[in-house]
């Protein structure tokens, strides 16, 4: 398996052929993973806010108050009224905001960007990563993974995970295949897509000299089957119910 | 970055020296990092175990009476026994038992496997899995990344994730760092430990064709600052906080 990024993307900018801008300056081959950040599909996309679209609401304000004598850090209201508008629900209101994004993934703020962001101030996630994977997957004919990296319970720091995919079934489903002793298989679905954005992302780095998309080349999904969920149905998560019923 | 399998690995033995079966199968060069699987290092290492190892005490009985009744599964006590005893606390004792393993890790079952253990019922972690790279890392003159695989909040399906390190940081540190704008970044800590793992296991594979060692070519940590925390602190983690106040 080989990783490369994708060289001399520009900055992109609303409304631009993204699909193109890849095409333009690397040729993709049979079997080719493109890994793409989220940012630049949103940005193409046009996903770039001002403070001043989201005047905040009274629960967007008390959700800033809150936040603001919880870390003694001054808050924006307007960024809380954001990221209740890109949510499905919020799990927490402090020490952050956990938030469930309206397509499933669960992360901190829903995955709004405050820096990389030179026309505006906000950098919204794609509305529907899966669809962005989807289109882009079909102007290039490879597989497409739309990555974001986030952070998680019980271990520091960000690793690259998937938002959206196309062309590939999220995960590996290994339930049924057995171990060289024959038994059957204690580790059975693997999150491939993510494993993928994760490796993209030690090629891609972050800041101004940043490769946001990434092609991965002579890696093979196998022959397994496959499954497409990614995002924990609520009635799975026990960390989401637990989540609910804490309060900081 | 090009990541390849250590090929023709044989079933590793207790007391197997791993770093020499290793350096017989393939040339490290300069830069290289090698991902180790931690059932192969566990197995060198001799930590395979019969239930008849952990006979089980009170405690133990009660856990897997609860998580009889809570699952409908039938539960051996020895095995709770198990996990107790690799665990410094079990974040919750039902659906599943969530351990914090001595070494600061959390998984389920304390990363006991019983799948893959050709002489035994159970593969416990390795006691010390830093320690293990360490060891593996002086005698093969790379940095060692030692792997497992988990599941996670939020998200279906398990992804490689380190357990130990040794010869490179866990995280990249990005503070201070700009964006192509000049802001300071918004994400500043990446987990390359763990995205170097979950590389690994898209690679590696499971089941009889599974290949517990890979080697990560022609990537480099870079001119970053570089962090040793992967485990959370306790203090730091709500998650933890929020699993211990609720009960299934």
């Amino acid at each position: 398996m080989e990783l490369f990024a994708v060289p001399g993307l520009p900055e992109v900018q609303p409304g631009d052929d993204l699909a193109g801008l890849v095409a333009d300056r690397t040729e993709l081959a049979d079997g080719d993973v493109l890994c793409v950040a989220s940012t630049v599909v949103s940005k193409a996309e046009g996903r770039v806010y001002e403070y001043a679209d989201f005047p905040a609401g009274e629960r967007a304000r008390a959700i800033a108050d809150h936040l603001e004598a919880v870390t003694g850090d001054e808050k924006d209201p307007r960024f809380a009224q954001a990221v209740l508008e890109e949510s499905e629900e919020l799990l927490t209101e402090a020490p952050f905001l956990l938030a469930v994004t309206r397509f499933g993934h669960i992360t901190v703020n829903a995955g709004i960007d405050r820096s990389n962001v030179p026309d505006g101030d906000l950098l919204l996630l794609p509305e529907d990563p899966s669809a962005s994977a989807q289109r882009l997957s079909e102007r290039l004919d490879v597989p497409v993974v739309v990555t974001d990296t986030s952070g998680r319970p019980f271990r520091y720091g960000q690793r690259g995970v998937a938002v959206g995919w196309a062309g590939l079934p999220a995960s590996r489903d290994w339930r049924g295949e057995r171990d060289r002793d024959g038994r059957e298989l204690g580790v059975t679905v693997q999150s491939v897509v993510d494993e993928l954005a994760g490796a993209a992302n030690l090629v891609a780095g972050e800041g101004d000299d940043g490769t946001p998309a990434v092609v991965v080349r002579d890696w093979s999904f196998g022959d397994h089957d496959g499954s497409n969920n990614l995002f924990r149905a609520d009635e799975d998560d026990i960390v989401r119910a637990a989540l609910r019923d804490w309060s900081f």
